[in-house]
């Protein structure tokens, strides 16, 4: 990168750091931090400081939030007798998206994994367990992603929430709306004939 | 993005905002700042406000630089006699990492375009003109992209360089190396015709 100021190198080191940003990606970023106004420039630069010092969980459901208690515990229009358990702060996203849900969430920020030494204490199903017998929940759907981990999360889950005499459903899993049967997987195809519906 | 907090959104709409950055890709890039450091969030913030604050114009050369000159018109080492007139900034880092040129470069900052209303006013002739006449320059290389608007601007160039006494030549345009024959286009493949060598 000869030929540039130390301080565009500088900024074309922080956008090669950044995942899947290749040198030339990066090269073509700074010039357009380069290009663009003071303000704008300013706003970026602040947008990741404020991220990274007004971030914190939600003390209710570990969600990310900019405060004590997140956007959806927050609202009164969420119906807290459904709770829904997701790994991580993506899912949630994804599940906002649909659009169909409204009940709160619960995120365990991790999943159990005896191989990789994840235990129930690492997390965060106490909180759940918890917050079910104070809450009054009456239905714990669980939304896990299906591979051995969320398998055996879902499991313990099971388990740990039938004493409580709550409501306890997992998500359907089957072939995904729009795909080739043809195409399919074996794992995913035998689910849907598992969770076929008698018409 | 619902479920997010407010901070994450914002830094999400500003990666948004760059060239190439979809809102998948955001949403990758805003969680990975949120797992950096607060230390590495502020170098990367600092970079953005630093390349905005610091970077100028070289007053010789017109390229990028932190300093009135850039480090190609300060390094003593460099062959002031010889002269590249380049269009911009990523030309010349094109040219430095083929690592063979050691003279000085002259930026036009822009090409000639009638249709577009750009006159060799608004482009850096003038200062090319003037600093020839001063530095006793004895080659100027004019390596400008091969379109229109490139072949407009060295042909302008050509003829006000002549009355100067300096001996001006132009890149040499043909097949790239390890192309396919097969593959060239036509302009490609005349242009290495022309440029044919008797050996």
């Amino acid at each position: 990168m000869k030929g540039l100021p130390e301080s565009m190198k500088a900024l074309i080191a922080e956008f090669t750091r950044l995942p899947g940003i290749g040198p030339k990606s990066a090269q073509r970023l700074a010039f357009f931090i380069l290009r663009s106004t003071q303000e704008e420039a300013g706003k970026f630069s602040d947008a990741i400081l404020r991220v990274k010092s007004s971030v914190t969980f939600c003390r209710l459901c570990n969600n990310l939030s900019d405060s004590e208690i997140c956007e959806i515990c927050a609202n009164p229009g969420r119906d807290r007798s459904t709770l829904c358990v997701v790994e991580k702060p993506g899912d949630v996203i994804s599940i906002e998206k649909m659009g169909r849900y409204n009940g709160v969430y619960h995120l365990l920020l991790g999943l159990l994994s005896p191989l990789d030494g994840v235990t129930p204490d690492d997390i965060k199903i106490d909180g759940l367990l918890r917050r079910i017998r104070k809450e009054k929940t009456r239905e714990v759907i669980i939304a896990l992603d299906s591979n051995t981990e969320g398998e055996a999360t879902s499991l313990y889950l099971i388990k740990a929430l039938k004493p409580l005499g709550v409501k306890v459903s997992r998500i359907g899993y089957g072939m995904p709306v729009g795909a080739n049967l043809e195409h399919a997987d074996q794992a995913t195809l035998y689910k849907s004939f598992e969770a076929r519906k008698e018409v």
